[in-house]
């Protein structure tokens, strides 16, 4: 886990990790959340949808931003105030692992509080989504 | 599951549910994520933070808007576009359930996207997170 302070972190400054989707995490978020939908759990249906297989929960995917910000950017020291995600392309099990990529684009001295431009892309280095973290740094 | 059809779906429309956080749900999304950052997992650091407990982590929370979408509001027929959403305050497992909230502000026609304000309440009614949600609806 990094540990980086406030101080310490520019504009610019880059840091990725490898995020896997499997069918156990697909169970576990189900079990979560209750989310019984059968776009996300019925291959019949997401086939009758257009799909090859079931699409993995968006919120599952945006998950790994925790991870992002509390072991990566800022790392120990974090505390997230705000996310914004956009889906671009739904994700399937079979591109895992996603590769989740954040990089800061701003500071804010005031609240002791970076922002970081998040991308996140499949195997196949298709970018399926983009956001921004606002996280305040607790040193 | 409710099963909303585009046509069907009025501004003002609401949706609401309890979702219950606990550690069981903790130690799961650990496991999906890895995001083993201390506030979340070591109670001896966070008091030192100044929190009574754990804090329960922002994406756990978040998690429950795959449930708002997919079985509530619109229910079947959705899939999520984009999601924002601030932490306005902490959550702790001892004030859970929490209430999830979902109202329709606006309907987009071109794209069969509906725009929801969300709001989560802990159990003693203090809105911890507020947010807005894109979601198509298929039919």
């Amino acid at each position: 886990m990094n540990e980086y302070l406030y101080k310490d972190i520019s504009i610019g400054q880059t840091e990725e990790f490898q995020f896997e989707i499997t069918n156990e995490k697909m169970k576990q978020f189900l079990d979560i959340t209750g989310d019984v939908n059968p776009l996300h759990n019925d291959i019949h249906y997401a086939k009758e949808k257009g799909y090859n297989d079931v699409v993995v929960y968006g919120l599952l995917t945006t998950s790994a931003l925790s991870t992002l910000a509390g072991v990566y950017l800022p790392g120990k020291y974090s505390l997230i105030h705000s996310v914004e995600i956009n889906y671009a392309k739904p994700v399937f099990i079979k591109n895992s692992p996603l590769t989740v990529k954040g990089e800061v684009i701003e500071k804010d001295d005031r609240f002791s509080r970076i922002t970081l431009k998040v991308s996140i892309f499949d195997k196949q280095n298709s970018k399926v989504c983009r956001g921004i973290m606002q996280i305040g740094v607790l040193y």
